[in-house]
């Protein structure tokens, strides 16, 4: 159905991640065997995508854990604790990394032995990817209802195969229903100043046979109110217990745009991208290098000495949501209710 | 006050035009001694910006005047017309190209030899451009009232001196509230996907001495919600008889979002951009090469066979509007009304 390779895998040596830098124009792969490879490729975008980010996380936990020469069970737990910190400071607004990293680490509480640990934490790591997999699986069969024959639907950024450790979030409900011959096309955002959607999401969706156009950014309102769009679906990097989502910059525009025009405006999100102890205040929106936006294949796009401004992330208030794709169900309003209870369930 | 050169010039043998493309990096001028020549560059945005346009057309029919070998007046003006129809079809959205043909055309009406035909018609194109002038001379005396000490701006392309003759419509309140020593900051959208916004905006505001805060087009969202914004100040390639605004792809989006957060949303331009004739209906969005998106700074940003929708401009609604500037005064709601107030002011 959808000819992608794992997005991160761990072969017990190596951290092996599709290398998205590189993406459209080859698919090759970054391999890391050590933790300080695995926080460059988390910081410089080798790997991008919540989900993805917290697998290769916890990954790069696992792959610390067999290469720690530390006997006693508090040393080396005191060792796995600095391994999470670094990760942890690589990228502060996806919520995901922080759940795996801090899942990882009580794992291992009240191991007995550095042997158990290093079982344990390989198992959790392991297991956080596998609950991906299978999160993303169940959130494509909550969301492909939403998808009929003939509709257009518009995303932004890539929450895609590529941004979980596979078949993604927000596309799990397309190639679900695409893989049931529902036919429909999608707008893809080219999501400067990475161009994530021109690059990442155009590149899987081609793959899956689903038709793409691509449009910049600028383009979302034209589309939207002069050739009609039936809903805009989008990931999450982070989901509050009130509903308010943190994704990629250009998400909060396009859900003022969706509720000018009633169209219907989801996020897909695993229960792994709720963080139900912060509030807004709390959330730093990581501001990137300027480089990124200065910078385009190799040369400037602006004089020198002009300031940049660069948020990587902006903030959607539950208010111009529809509502939220998990795997244990569609959430809508009102939203820390549904939140609350979807929270609840066990797993 | 703005250091920056004329944008469109004739020395009656060239039109002479600031070469865009090649900004930021050099200032350099591209030379036309031909009708054909103008047409390319209108087409391929050598020149670009409405105002700078009309010059440009109407310097391209001037100096074809000079190099008609024709000597019986219906003959010639038999010629002009042909012309002004190869200028007429290079962009379709635009309106001051049209309404300075239209002079052109008419200013040789009743003429009684090529000698005065060839007269009038370099007289109007001159008369065309120094109107320019003074119109955003005055659209700056009429728009600077709305910048106070402080104030935090956001536009969208370039409506710079660049885009007009010299002094540019959405910047002419700007420049002149500058040159009085008030102080502000301007966000500027870079303007996807041939980037005017930060290559040209951000190039010739810095040149006068305005400090420039350079985003990508998504983070519009992100800076008016989070950060605040005071003003939002566009130009205009077009503007109906009912305030209806036709302008650079991604217009109409901040539109929205000023009206969500209640922030002020103008649009300054010249009369000369009136299109007191035409419905929504008749207007043609222009299309344009989807190897504008695909291929930035010589590499492509999405993979092969990806369809891409390219529209150059997109629709603002009246109601979205705060103000038109123009250089008979800021127009208001009701629009049609005041629209027709300001086009029945003797010039």
């Amino acid at each position: 159905m959808i000819d992608l390779p794992r997005t991160v895998e761990f072969d017990g040596r190596k951290v092996i991640m599709v290398d998205q830098r590189r993406l459209p124009e080859e698919l090759t792969f970054f391999e890391c065997e050590s933790i300080e490879c695995v926080s460059f490729a988390i910081r410089n975008m080798v790997v991008r995508g919540a989900p993805a980010i917290a697998a290769a996380a916890a990954f790069g936990l696992a792959l610390h854990s067999t290469r720690i020469g530390v006997s006693d069970p508090e040393g080396f737990a005191r060792e796995m604790r600095r391994a999470a910190e670094l990760l942890g400071s690589t990228r502060p607004t996806a919520y995901n990394m922080f759940w795996a990293l801090e899942r990882m680490m009580r794992a291992i509480e009240g191991a007995g032995s550095v042997e158990e640990m290093r079982e344990r934490i390989l198992r959790e790591a392991r297991e956080i990817a596998e609950e991906d997999v299978r999160a993303n699986m169940a959130i494509g069969e909550h969301g492909r209802g939403l998808i009929r024959d003939g509709c257009r639907i518009m995303t932004i950024c890539n929450a895609g195969s590529l941004a979980t450790v596979w078949l993604g979030t927000a596309t799990a409900p397309l190639y679900l229903a695409r893989s049931e011959g529902v036919r429909f096309e999608v707008y893809v955002l080219e999501t400067r100043p990475l161009l994530q959607g021109a690059r990442i999401t155009a590149f899987e969706l081609r793959r899956a046979g689903i038709p793409v156009k691509l449009i910049v950014d600028g383009a979302a309102g034209y589309v939207i109110s002069e050739l009609g769009v039936d809903l805009i679906i989008t990931g999450a990097d982070r989901v509050l217990s009130d509903g308010t989502v943190f994704n990629k910059i250009g998400t909060y525009t396009l859900s003022v745009l969706a509720k000018e025009h009633g169209v219907p405006f989801y996020v897909a999100a695993p229960t792994s991208t709720i963080d139900a102890r912060s509030s807004r205040e709390d959330v730093r929106i990581e501001m990137r290098d300027p480089e990124e936006v200065l910078v385009v294949n190799g040369r400037r796009i602006a004089p020198e000495g002009v300031e940049v401004l660069n948020p990587a992330f902006d903030v959607t208030p539950p208010g111009n949501l529809t509502g939220i794709i998990t795997e244990r169900g569609i959430v809508r309003r009102p939203f820390d209710e549904g939140i609350r209870r979807i929270l609840s369930v066990p797993r």
